[in-house]
């Protein structure tokens, strides 16, 4: 079941998200502009609506965090609960917000504000121009990267998409995408047991290399010395992974808290500055098991393991480390 | 949904197996006579139907197998998918077998034969007597029990219930029943997130405590020195544990084969002879993913971690051993 508008209006009936052979299709998202030219970038014009349960939300949120951005870019968080309306603004809820922006209820409403004849879901994360009243992007990697090539000099100058190692960057999104980011939905939403399989086997396969390449690397992308944004699409699956995906998602062949470097890796990332605040563990439980009813019918929480994302780690021994910036910044706050 | 005989009807309609407390209440067995007296001990006289996929017809199972009574009690397997007529022979799957005995499709047929008027779920294990074609009792823990007891001549004389420690072996059955053996089912079929909470917390309580016995000793039971009934009742939730109850049962604070003591025992006890031969994991996995469709919908069978049973687990520098007769057999039968 899923709600989307449809010819602009809400629709609550079921909508068939697997293919002819039961795998998960993603319907791809629909405002995709960027910053610059029509969106100058500007301190005070634009603002975040995230999900703190949602990966692909936490992306956009961490951007926001590590380059400095709390006070250029306003955030609202709805409810890690999402009912049959969609995401919703339900202030009263521990780390939630009002829409502080337009003052709706509901996300969708914002979709609409933006497209009267808006049609498809409504998603998390939203960059929204205050300035135009519309969405600027709702596609996750869009949101982040345009905030860190063209909102730099409005924040703190941590440069988390460096100019040259852009590319191998974009490479190390792509390739974790389909196998681990979006894996972990076709191993969890999977229509049939083949494609649940065909998922789960390449989720692990590809956790398999990235542990091997962390072994030798601090960092995902080139040679690993910076942190970027290929990091910090990793860390939003791999910081779910143990107390929802490997359970609730059946991705159970192991556990990250198992691996010898993604552990630490997870560990290193979780204690970059900046990182732990954007991180919600109740609203990423929450969501998940309660929200996805149709394979979790009771709704009911599972306990998940005890993780200790602030245990030494040693990863500073490799070379490298976070932008600065952070570092510098963490250092001031104290 | 559970189906079961009332007044001699069987009944497929719901049946709340949750008490007002949202706590899992299982039923109590019906069949209750041991052997000797009314039913006694012999060779060729009794049967045994079982499950490979559940754990309480499980021990009996491996006390079949340990005391060397293959011939002497014959044994049929049921389907590892219990559909709405309860659990049914179907000798064209993979170590499933006909109904030798009666030549039932299902064993509830097995259930009015013994009384025409029986009202209770159909379970297993059943011990059944070929002379009088009756019931002699469906407690798994009874049928352990009295084949221990009274079946020592009959087979290779293996004492899994020794006289001088049974109100040892009994007190450790007593309290792993509660918290582990039947705690995994408390947790996954609690009717409210407050009953899971309690289950995990005490299922996970007990398994640090006898985490923390098995350091010391090889076996549970008083000096633990001797393998008896109350390892094979750890043995059979054990060894499910991973690949089943942490995901499905949301039992996911801890693996079994993170813990010290608890995984090399499961190994321990896995490596003795009689007892590899008697797990079949493939029926356990399907047996239960696909058998509670209200808390597993879509009956997926999960991946689940790959677990070498046969791994050294050095538990033999502890004292103690399996029974003498055990590795004597299995020496010969090499």
């Amino acid at each position: 079941m899923v709600n989307m508008y449809v010819d602009g209006e809400w629709r609550t009936d079921a909508y068939e998200m697997n293919d002819d052979d039961g795998e998960f299709d993603r319907d791809s998202t629909s405002f995709r502009d960027a910053l610059g030219g029509e969106f100058p970038a500007e301190a005070g014009r634009y603002h975040l609506y995230v999900s703190r349960a949602c990966p692909w939300a936490h992306g956009a949120a961490m951007v926001r965090s590590l380059m400095g951005l709390e006070d250029a870019i306003t955030m609202d968080i709805v409810d890690p609960y999402r009912d049959e309306r969609g995401w919703q603004f339900t202030p009263e809820e521990d780390d939630c917000t009002v829409d502080s922006v337009n003052g709706f209820d509901y996300l969708g409403e914002a979709y609409v504000e933006a497209d009267p004849d808006y049609t498809g879901r409504v998603t998390v994360p939203v960059l929204w121009d205050t300035e135009t009243d519309t969405i600027v992007n709702n596609e996750s990697i869009e949101i982040m990267e345009t905030l860190a090539t063209e909102m730099r000099e409005v924040g703190n100058g941590a440069d988390l998409y460096p100019a040259d190692i852009r590319e191998e960057v974009d490479a190390v999104v792509d390739a974790i995408y389909d196998p681990i980011n979006n894996g972990v939905y076709r191993a969890g939403f999977a229509g049939t047991q083949e494609a649940y399989e065909t998922a789960v086997t390449e989720l692990f396969d590809a956790l398999g290399h990235w542990d091997d390449v962390l072994a030798d690397q601090r960092y995902l992308a080139a040679d690993g010395e910076r942190l970027t944004l290929a990091d910090l699409r990793m860390f939003a699956t791999l910081v779910r992974f143990d107390q929802v995906y490997h359970t609730h998602f059946k991705c159970n062949r192991r556990l990250i808290s198992q691996y010898d470097n993604l552990w630490p890796y997870v560990r290193d990332v979780y204690t970059t500055p900046g990182i732990a605040e954007t991180v919600n563990m109740a609203h990423i439980k929450e969501h998940y098991y309660t929200t996805h009813t149709d394979i979790n019918p009771t709704a009911f929480v599972a306990a998940g393991p005890d993780l200790d994302f602030e245990a030494d780690h040693d990863r500073d021994e490799l070379p490298g480390g976070p932008p600065a910036e952070l570092v510098a910044g963490a250092a001031s706050a104290d």
